[in-house]
């Protein structure tokens, strides 16, 4: 759903995109792709070969495999939005992280791939927020971390051109950071329980 | 400074309030409770004892002992509010948790003490904040989450009198909440980076 709502935002903007899915034949990505020249769909590695910027939306806990599919090769020197957050959600109630405290996902696919500019953001909201902030009525905010300034300025302009005002995109820093908006999300579960919708977002009033 | 701050705030709203240390000496308390009638000051069992409602100020990583010397008889049936975070600042980067992802201070203190109404609320915040919420412009959130519904009004109450408003005291549901307010003070430590300032909170736009 993540990857789907990111990719038609990408192509209805005019960005060429492929989608990526472990088996070349996925019928989702066929679908999605079908019919419009801007879109195409492959393997992770085919995907990965393909896009001048690369989006990981694949379920946080299977995100390290999926990328090793993509490969390294691939993915060197490539600016890689990880949107992906580490959950588990084999407890029975609210998921729990499969990663946290003293390390995040972001940090793992950043020390995995060092020569990929990976970029944490759009993971501490749903997929209708990240491609539509307008949906959120008032002033919200959605967070960039990662070690290259450059990639980080890549990013935050394709984030205004979803429609993220340039002041609601804040720097939290390095990769490091990864901790703070994945641990933000067992608090984003309850926030959708307390409001009663996932449409939600957080401001930083300051 | 949480408790001073709390203290403080709870003397100046008209309440009789004792604040307690691991020694009746404390210096700190004792000076914070000279001259002035409805201030006191004795050790954690004698605050607990003195209060009908209590907040636990202390350092997260050392709460459950400081409760302890607290005692299960003066906290029995009490709604204790529980402010801390169970930071490990050991680590010589920003702190991580002692404690999170599928337990949470707020649920060891629950369990431990459980005649206890214990209500996670406070602290996702700076001190300053807590007790003047206007000192931030716009609309900002606390959270409140406990068992007891009953003590969950009563603190928002408390909440409201410290110039909370009513609308924007969230009840985040049971005490296994506390993981996810607990687990947000990572992403607050890097926003405090970002804004330059611990004077910040965070609305929830939705």
């Amino acid at each position: 759903m993540v990857g789907n709502a990111i990719a038609t935002k990408l192509a209805e903007l005019g960005h060429e995109v492929r989608m990526g899915a472990r088996d070349a034949a996925n019928e989702k990505a066929a679908e999605w792709s079908s019919g419009a020249s801007e879109r195409s769909h492959g393997t992770f590695a085919d995907a990965a070969a393909f896009g001048e910027l690369v989006f990981n939306c694949t379920a946080g806990a299977v995100s390290l495999e999926a990328l090793e599919q993509a490969g390294e090769e691939a993915l060197r020197g490539k600016v890689l939005v990880d949107v992906a957050n580490p959950l588990d959600s084999s407890g029975g109630g609210l998921p729990t992280l499969t990663v946290c405290n003293d390390d995040s996902l972001g940090e793992q696919i950043q020390r995995r791939f060092p020569e990929t500019r990976v970029v944490k953001s759009l993971n501490t909201m749903n997929n209708q927020v990240m491609v539509d902030p307008a949906r959120i009525p008032g002033e919200h905010d959605v967070f960039v971390c990662g070690e290259d300034a450059e990639a980080k300025e890549q990013v935050t302009e394709l984030l205004v051109s979803f429609g993220w005002p340039r002041e609601r995109v804040l720097d939290l820093g390095g990769i490091e950071a990864a901790r703070g908006t994945e641990m933000y999300l067992p608090l984003w579960l309850r926030l959708w329980g307390a409001v009663g919708s996932g449409q939600l977002n957080i401001h930083v009033a300051h």
